[in-house]
């Protein structure tokens, strides 16, 4: 029997886009012998389609996109992910379901028992738990259909308190197959295979493991499906980052053979995790380079947009984000602004410019001083003789918030947000200045690991300058103004983030590690008062196991080390 | 036995506020010659405490805090809830618990068996549902001690698929105690009576009812503590939107009886919801007044601020929101900005001088034309000579948001935001322009719901002056603007918009009810293509059973309707 798998990239809500995506895996399927498609988690309607689900109409077309894939299963199997109702008054009124569609009829439907609900998860919001199990049966063979996190419970100190597949083993089925929709990040990448080793070592079962690829907002789905056999040998590997379809064959000897020839996956995600502090391991950096650029490309794909503006100023973030932006999207769609200001130093412009040329995208320059003496003239009146602080420091900060919003509203454009996730962390950001954009391109990765990306964008060759990666940082908003004078050294500072906000360390348990106390007090203090800043700040694609958005969320009031 | 039920006002994670409170109450007790005191849901550490629960050194802190108060109970009994660790390593590390505390030692504790997960509520997120049931043993009684949720599974549909107090009743207990911490909105005011009514009459047993009271971010807690006997008849009512502490007596015949001279409540949330289009409706409003007060309030106290600033636009909004900040914090608090364009009508300026004349606060006027013309002149190279259109509308808005927030940052004031629900939806706002500042007032609130608590807001006399209540809407970005040029008229645009966003309709179900298709279909697509900009809004004050922010997830990048 072939099997093909097929990982591909959905739009949430859009039913006539990955209906007809999931139409042509069906007809790729026929066209080349094999007896059952398999689809990811959700797959009609995307993942994750949040608060939709509580719209009868949005289950209502779900529904009908079941309707229209069960008629092309005439002669083929297909397995695929969708929103179901509970019948049962009893509960809540949706399950997240897979459904077996054959002779153009659902022939069985399972559903998810193990419900994730914690980070960027809200499973338990709109669905009830399986709490019955039963394999599917297809052509003399039973499968074992479980999906995403119901083979993730493997753990000594277990998230729930049961497993379908301790119930689905006593059914004896041959294969397991595994619908997914799990998200990319750095830490975790590593986890996946094993994960699959180890399900098909306890229940000495082969595994067809199918994930979702794709950016949905700030969640980067990252593909690399795979099948393993009952020994923990990888068959087949699907790749990294972008769509695939692939096919195994099962013998008749009970084992799965790839089909396909081996497609190396460029990207590497199931390396071990360096030893190095992880956020600036190499392997990592070129995971998140891929998710950074599928990130930025979907966004804009999946909302209708092709061209972006970035406001340049000649520091090390918005080169970063110009030079991804211009490698997503190609150069000829992104239009940098460099906006300086009376503060600026002239080697600050003159990096931007060299950046575009070394890029070969349009840029354009925009003073800001007329503008901020205007504010001043009219502000005077009521500012009086108060001397110049964060006040104008931050209004300096909104007039190039609202010059490069002018450009996107004239032209069109989707503004890249630059700020990093030290800056995010410790509110050392304005809010409506160099917090704006559609998009968060950096906010999930620390300074240290800006550094790192910008290196390893180098690497073949100078395309960030020299003098961007080794001068000073500065906001460039007062008088020979630096970083340093209102942060501690980056080195220090990503530190103590990264155990305080990945960690979820306390306070005693960083000072334990070697950090002095004052400095701790004073970081955790930052990140626990700046709730209300990050709370309107844009969608951020996440890279790390704990990013400020969706998966983070804290009282804005709250005065816990505040 | 005489029992204190004590409703009071929490900050999240301040624990040694909220114990220091806690320990008045008490005492209070004790001066009383109470036997029990109880207090709300999660009381030590505030609710909801969010992602703060993923510290462990939160849960620490908590549980010191419990330390503290056993100390206290010595010869008084004193239920109190809190985060407490799941000593199994199956299942959540945490359960959401309340514990009985006497002589000085923790005599029993219960955790929460249903853990709401909609809405605002995030339970399941960090709990662990309780999977026995145990009666509380106190001076010869049986307590069922439940905990908010547990007591609001009775539906013909219920969404859990037990219910505590079914198990409970078995051991034959004699009072039931919940604790809660259950928000206020305009349309469930009534069915807080209606639910404890409904378990007395059940299980034949009187109950004491707990809540909590006071405003975290955007949750108002509106408090309405109360006790009634078995046949579902009040024996004491606490006040609604305020903390209260009072004391009934469980005589020797088994009936309560209340000790303190009843207190009338001043607001109204047990009033059956009115037959007009509810949000309009007079009862809704004077509630709506009641809870926009506090949450306004109680922003500013748990953020440390006192002042105010407003951006005062001549029209309806901003006039609403004046006047509710000079209510909530005094008008020596509340600073008006008021920002005429080029297009502002000499009436707008005149009208909003007239409301801080009424409202007796400073305001100040600057012009923003200047400003305007600096940023038409920097812009001309780029810009050349393309028309005037959305980009400079935009701006104009965006100077006002730089100008509101210089003052906000020179004098450390509060920038409270004036967009109504029915804009949000619709997108008709700019980013970093209308669209900042740092609390939500209005934007739970449709237009005409805007209009009905203006009319409230005067209902002793003239405040708001007579003309901005009577004038149509503008933004005033553009020669003779009307927000009727944009948008369809409001009486017919917040019935399509309640229907979707409240009710969670679907097109064909809205258009069944007498609207015509193609509004439908326009009025859902600019909600839905707008998810982007609410994503960057500032928190808002919930009033209504679904507003926009916390409680209502949907994906940016979805192409549902849009």
């Amino acid at each position: 029997m072939n099997i093909l798998i097929a990982q591909q990239n959905y739009h949430i809500g859009n039913f006539e886009a990955n209906t007809a995506k999931i139409l042509d895996a069906i007809a790729e399927g026929k066209a080349k012998g094999a007896d059952l498609v398999v689809f990811s988690e959700l797959a009609v309607c995307g993942y994750p389609p949040r608060d939709f689900l509580e719209f009868s109409d949005f289950i209502d077309q779900a529904s009908n996109a079941i309707d229209r894939i069960r008629e092309a299963a005439d002669t083929i199997g297909v397995i695929v992910g969708y929103p179901s109702r509970n019948t049962d008054p009893r509960g809540k009124d949706l399950f997240n379901s897979a459904c077996l569609l054959f002779e153009k009829e659902v022939k069985a439907v399972v559903h998810k028992t193990l419900l994730p609900n914690y980070d960027v998860f809200d499973e338990y919001r709109y669905f009830e738990p399986a709490f019955s199990w039963q394999v599917m049966e297809f052509k003399g063979l039973k499968l074992a259909v479980t999906i995403c996190e119901d083979i993730w419970n493997l753990d000594e100190n277990p998230l729930y308190r049961n497993n379908p597949m301790d119930e689905l083993i006593q059914q004896q089925p041959d294969i397991m197959i595994n619908l997914s929709a799990s998200p990319f990040d750095y830490e975790h990448a590593a986890d996946r295979h094993e994960i699959v080793r180890q399900n098909v070592l306890r229940y000495n079962l082969p595994m067809v493991y199918c994930n979702a690829v794709g950016s949905q907002t700030e969640i980067v789905f990252d593909g690399g499906s795979l099948v393993m056999d009952r020994h923990g040998n990888t068959v087949s590997e699907l790749p990294y980052f972008t769509e695939g379809l692939r096919i195994v064959s099962w013998n008749t000897n009970n084992t799965f053979t790839a089909v396909d020839a081996h497609i190396p996956n460029t990207s590497i995600p199931t390396h071990a995790p360096d030893n190095t502090w992880p956020p600036c391991a190499p392997s990592a950096i070129a995971n998140i380079h891929q998710a950074l650029l599928l990130g930025i490309r979907d966004y804009f794909s999946k909302m209708g947009f092709t061209r972006a503006i970035v406001a340049s100023s000649g520091g090390i973030d918005s080169a970063v984000v110009l030079a991804l932006a211009c490698e997503a999207l190609g150069p000829e769609n992104v239009h940098a602004l460099l906006m300086p200001s009376q503060f600026s130093t002239s080697h600050s412009v003159d990096d931007a410019v060299q950046l575009s040329k070394n890029l070969d995208n349009r840029y354009d320059i925009i003073a800001i001083k007329d503008v901020f003496d205007t504010y001043e003239s009219a502000l005077k009146p009521v500012f009086k003789d108060l001397p110049f602080n964060v006040a104008e420091e931050n209004l300096q900060s909104r007039i190039r918030g609202a010059f490069v919003m002018a450009l996107a509203n004239k032209f069109g454009y989707i503004l890249l947000n630059t700020s990093n996730k030290s800056e995010l962390a410790t509110g050392y950001g304005t809010l409506y200045g160099d917090m704006a954009g559609g998009l968060g391109v950096l906010g999930d990765l620390y300074k240290m690991q800006v550094y790192a990306l910008a290196e390893y964008i180098n690497r073949h060759g100078e395309i960030i300058p020299e003098n961007i990666l080794t001068k000073a940082p500065s906001a460039e908003l007062r008088p020979g103004q630096k970083d340093s004078d209102s942060l501690p050294d980056y080195a220090i500072l990503d530190k103590v983030l990264y155990h305080y906000i990945e960690e979820r360390k306390g306070p005693d348990e960083i000072v334990a590690m070697g950090f002095e106390r004052a400095l701790v007090t004073r970081i955790l203090r930052l990140v626990n008062i700046n709730e209300y800043k990050r709370n309107q700040f844009c969608p951020i694609i996440r890279v790390s196991s704990k990013a400020f958005g969706v998966g983070r969320r804290m009282p804005i009031v709250g005065k816990y080390l505040a």
